[in-house]
């Protein structure tokens, strides 16, 4: 059972920056997000985009606000649960939460933040028969760590960013890789089209295109997959995996059963004072919440886990009160043990 | 008479991040501040301090984080009306307002964001009888365009940072710079206080210790200083200007009579909705709120900033309603011509 002071539902920017904010105040996180890596959205659906409204940056892309935040937060040493959704929550007697994700993992915390931005990123799966009788042996929707497919033979389905990106990553990876898709034309960055065009011609990539997988075979494991061809009709091609890669759209998910007040696919909020939700405990932040005159803004989450965390150290500590320091005058204690402060200011006398 | 749509009294962070807001919903913007240039207090009191609460930035210095802000609003090409205090205001019949500084600019528009932080900085004044008659003949207290003291003789008195950086500034400038201070020891950077020890070693700065200024003489202008020595008793030093640096203190100011609803030295807000004071067409953002669970941090009065446009915008314009685009997906559209934009996605075939 992992412990925590806040637990942290959802790994995006508001959640990364809540384990900054608690740790200001000495208190420990964890966070758990249904995607293999932290940063939400904006590293799995836009990490080269540029973001223009983060308050300080003229322009930065989302892939390295999230790695920045990521160096902010790291003297505060937060535990991640990653690739595993929040599933199930359970009140303890004394107001505290246990909360199990879908592959069994607990988590024991006083305070609960549900920083859950659009909701849980579930992927779009293709219409195959029997495709769940593969899941987790030999198909697979995201892509958690890449060195499984090493010297594999890998069949990608998808003719946008993911499936192409992943296709460039894997060409140098996977023992095969044939990348699958329904038309000629491509829809994703330019550099990406190009080079996928580039591999196809090299042989690196075996290209199929104006095709779909329509069937999946193997005894227990993958082993190989059916491919229909517009003009040439079916055909069987050997592979290890098979990874469909046609988006992931989001679903606030099992969140929706745990008792919340829930307004238009969001968390309703008191937002005059904590972005404390209906149950005593749990907090929302970020996109997941609502109230009048919400802003879905970068921008807004982080100014909710600041306020949000003061409320918690209340409840967990409500005979203690905290005096607040700005960092430029008290710096950052980690709990790793490093110190960050501002020069200080000398007196020296002057003798001329 | 500068008209504007909102104007918005105070540059400090938050102030220039509102021009970012309203610029984005295409209303202009104009600010005041009493201090020389924008950054507030983070210019003006600590721009070479490290801030560790900026979301994104696992530090950043206050000048550093000013010069993004300045960075980021440029393409709104924002008004400004710098070293001047908003004095009065005056609400006429269409709901708009008239503010006048204390050097009687006057500003027109139909909102009024206050975003003023701890107040006005006002500068500690030393205890000289007539110092008032040579206040702009002489005397100044703090130091907008170095410029106006070229070749002339300038006698500073302070003994902290600004003093020892201004000395050191002018010495390359002014024909003659004396810096007095009460004690031996300067309270500064430590650069700052063996610089000014280096300089008046090479006779660059006449560093007179252990003495203060107790006299001001001249016909309408300042031609020079009485300065009591603690050993050698008083003496008369001919000088252009006479520039005490002894620091600045926060006053909510006149502000503080233009009716609205202040608790704590601050005013107060709905943070239930849109941060509007109880004066309609009047909001107050940054560290110059109050409201329960306040926190007077940066990131708050970003996402202060973010909401009040919002409901400014429904207020200039009752009948659009705007539909908000992310600036990944929108781009930026600069006032002065300018367009900012994620690289689109192209749609191409892939021939083989």
């Amino acid at each position: 059972m992992i412990k925590t002071d806040i637990l942290i539902i959802g790994a995006g920017p508001t959640g990364l920056f809540t384990v900054f904010e608690a740790g200001l105040l000495k208190l420990k996180t964890h966070l758990i997000d249904a995607l293999p890596q932290p940063g939400g959205q904006c590293s799995e659906l836009y990490p080269k985009k540029p973001i223009y409204d983060i308050p300080g940056f003229p322009e930065i892309k989302a892939g390295d606000l999230v790695d920045n935040l990521m160096e902010q937060i790291k003297p505060f040493s937060p535990g991640f649960t990653l690739g595993e959704r929040a599933e199930t929550i359970e009140k303890l007697e004394d107001g505290s939460f246990i909360v199990t994700t879908n592959k069994g993992t607990q988590h024991h915390a006083p305070v609960i933040a549900i920083a859950g931005g659009l909701g849980s990123f579930e992927p779009k799966k293709p219409l195959i028969d029997n495709i769940a009788d593969y899941e987790d042996n030999g198909v697979a929707y995201m892509i958690k760590d890449p060195e499984v497919y090493r010297d594999k033979k890998v069949v990608i389905a998808g003719g946008g960013d993911s499936a192409l990106d992943w296709s460039i990553f894997l060409a140098d990876v996977a023992s095969e890789v044939t990348l699958v898709h329904r038309r000629n034309e491509f829809r994703g960055a330019l550099d990406s089209v190009e080079k996928v065009g580039e591999l196809a011609k090299l042989g690196k990539i075996n290209l199929v295109t104006r095709a779909e997988v329509v069937g999946l075979l193997g005894e227990g494991h993958l082993n190989s997959v059916v491919i229909n061809h517009a003009d040439e009709g079916e055909f069987i091609r050997e592979t290890d995996y098979f990874i469909p890669l046609f988006g992931l759209s989001p679903k606030l998910g099992p969140i929706a059963d745990w008792g919340l007040e829930i307004e238009k696919n969001a968390i309703k909020v008191d937002n005059s004072y904590d972005y404390s939700t209906n149950i005593p405990g749990i907090y929302a932040i970020g996109d997941v919440n609502t109230y009048k005159g919400k802003l879905k803004l970068i921008l807004s989450g982080f100014h909710e886990a600041a306020i949000m965390c003061q409320s918690a150290y209340q409840r967990i500590f409500p005979d203690k009160r905290y005096v607040m320091k700005y960092t430029t005058v008290g710096g950052i204690q980690g709990f790793d043990g490093t110190k960050k402060e501002a020069k200080k200011e000398v007196i020296k006398a002057i003798e001329v």
